[in-house]
């Protein structure tokens, strides 16, 4: 008997894990933990500019942002970090109207060097101020039209590797350079980043953990085609459209055999949408999975007081409560009444404490389970092909006035 | 013969009509289009205070701040409003750092009048400033603790009325009243709402389509379960929340026959999520349904100036193009790129200008689509019995500090 077929069936775990072992030999994200920082370190020290405007979109500024957002308040940091992201005339003018431009550096980073958002802004830059070398730095890859700019005018340029994708380039210069610039420390970045990189790699609790939790998305992609994760904390805004980006665009692709694949990522903040999306994922359709993120330590123990209030006495059980035991109380208990229901698939990522190593670490986790599951799903999580037509529609629109 | 049933087959569109002018006799958000504003006006200009501070969450907050961060840019406003929604203490924090508390008024908003997230922080306002009627007012059902606390404090209170819900309370003294202080034009907003109430009840366009959009969305539930609105401005990011609370709150539901119903809300801001999202919904599995909202006068003509960057100029068909020509044209390059799919249904929605007629008119039509929406699946879309069991977790957890 003779036997053919192209079908894929379930990989097991171990060959998920030598895919992705031999994968770390050309997707470069894998490797930026090994990075030497010196380079970096040297230049943001250089740097006397009190504001840092990025210009950049999608994968060039959501990682930074989201390490910002979320480190800010607890550091002391000198310098204050700005984002020019889209093309919205309002956005851009009232940002720029709260910056003093004569005291700022403007970092343009864009991989492929000729996005249409990133350079139009630029130019618009150019109109308000002399742009070079010394309040100018650009972020590309070697061979890009942006760096031909760069050096034409002796601007520093930072490169992006070739095989490191947009949406995961947060550890390279992309997300490193800015954030050494205003004074958070990229050594504990690439620390708390490379912990998760080599329990992975050695099979460790990572590795167990992520295979798991990928293993489930996929098996269940029909049932639950939506995974919400639900943060704990308005410092994880940023890491939610951060992780939004990395999961839409990666995992959202057409497979091997031609299906359509796609898991659609939700990010949400708790408390505020306890008002909102909550009634929706108890009572909805069952077509979501939960992943709840706290923070253990806010370092933060700001009280409520206790003060009387005439009438509103039935409410003085939060007196001299923290805020943040309140609002990881308050995530406990939607945990809680989400796993009573016993249908909804819920998981809970505790994180240590605001720095730069959790944040890192999660970041870090996030990229490997998003590779795995395009593993299981035989997609290719590096590229984005589906947004490429609208952008030749764009520029003949453009160039035809139409 | 004899037949019984208890099926709910599709309802006519007739029904569906006679069913809504029902249900206008007992829900009360229909008419807020009808209400007098003098009292709200009046109260408006007696505030001397610069700085107005709206202690709420989810409904009490979300139109309010959907039509102010709409409207700001572009109206010389002389007072600013802040919003305390979460008990996260660095969000607390940050934001009053900025804020002169002497010079500040303090909304104090929650329907139900012991919303927990509202009175902790109100409490913790209570222990900085001495909050009376002179820099405090609140907004309340008219028989709650709240109500109680203002009336022994001789603090001024506006009414939200029983039969009004939360996340369709933007039209009541919830949205009018914070608005009216900063400067916004509420009879122009009731304008803009009225003149689709209007329509929708004489059977006008707005019926038309919005049953129809309905009648799509409901019998298409099961192919596609993900509601999509990309905002080509980043003005209605705060419609986007908005949105996302009214949609998900009102139709995740268990309907009459006990089944589980629910369509998911996604709000995106473009371009920048066409770096992000974009790529998931065109090459992604087909769950989703695509609304596009456009501004067809963003009121600013910011230009990207004719500047020769070195190496650049492959970009330069974008040189004296006013941003929002560029935003727009993104915006039709992508409805363009959907179309061509031909398996993705996308409609779009073009807001004539910035005006307080045009975003009133956008919020009461989504109101309407979600009522209909409702009707058509049978269910309730003005409670939320999915949260409570939260609710009651949390206190036991506060109670017995467990």
């Amino acid at each position: 008997m003779k036997y053919q077929h192209n079908f894929n069936p379930t990989i097991s775990d171990e060959d998920i894990f030598s895919e992705i072992v031999k994968e770390k030999e050309y997707i470069g994200y894998y490797n930026l933990v090994f990075q030497d920082t010196l380079e970096y370190k040297e230049y943001a020290k250089s740097v006397k500019q009190k504001n840092i405007v990025v210009i950049g979109i999608g994968g060039s500024t959501l990682g930074t942002y989201a390490i910002y957002k979320f480190l800010k308040y607890s550091k002391n940091l000198t310098k204050k970090l700005y984002f020019l992201e889209t093309t919205d005339p309002i956005d851009i003018k009232s940002k720029l109207e709260n910056i003093d431009l004569n005291d700022t550096l403007f970092i343009v980073i864009s991989k492929s060097g000729t996005t249409i958002e990133t350079i139009s802004i630029f130019k618009y830059i150019n109109s308000l101020i002399t742009c070079d070398r010394d309040n100018t730095l650009v972020i590309t890859e070697n061979d890009s039209k942006l760096n031909e700019y760069a050096k034409a005018n002796k601007i520093k340029s930072f490169e992006i590797p070739k095989n490191v994708g947009g949406r995961f380039s947060v550890f390279s210069a992309v997300g490193l350079v800015p954030l050494a610039i205003v004074g958070i420390d990229i050594d504990e970045i690439l620390h708390g980043a490379k912990k998760r990189h080599d329990s992975f790699f050695t099979q460790g609790k990572t590795y167990a953990r992520i295979v798991k939790k990928a293993r489930f998305f996929i098996e269940y992609k029909n049932s639950f085609n939506i995974n919400v994760v639900f943060s704990y904390s308005s410092r994880l805004e940023g890491f939610n459209k951060w992780y939004i980006q990395l999961w839409g665009e990666s995992l959202g692709k057409v497979d091997i055999n031609s299906s359509r694949q796609g898991l659609t990522p939700i990010g949400i903040i708790g408390p505020i949408d306890q008002h909102s999306f909550l009634q929706l994922i108890v009572e909805g359709r069952r077509d979501k999975t939960v992943t709840v993120i706290k923070v253990d330590d806010f370092y933060n123990h700001l009280k409520i007081p206790n003060i009387e209030l005439t009438g509103l006495s039935e409410l003085n059980y939060v007196d001299d409560i923290e805020f943040s035991l309140l609002i990881n109380k308050q995530a406990d208990a939607t945990i809680e009444s989400i796993n009573n229901l016993k249908d909804i698939p819920c998981d809970v990522i505790t994180i240590d404490s605001v720095s730069e190593r959790s944040i890192a670490g999660l970041m870090y986790e996030y990229e490997l389970l998003t590779s795995v599951c395009a593993k299981f799903m035989y997609i290719n999580a590096y590229d984005q092909p589906g947004v490429e037509a609208g952008k030749i529609i764009l520029k003949q629109k453009l160039q035809t006035k139409s």
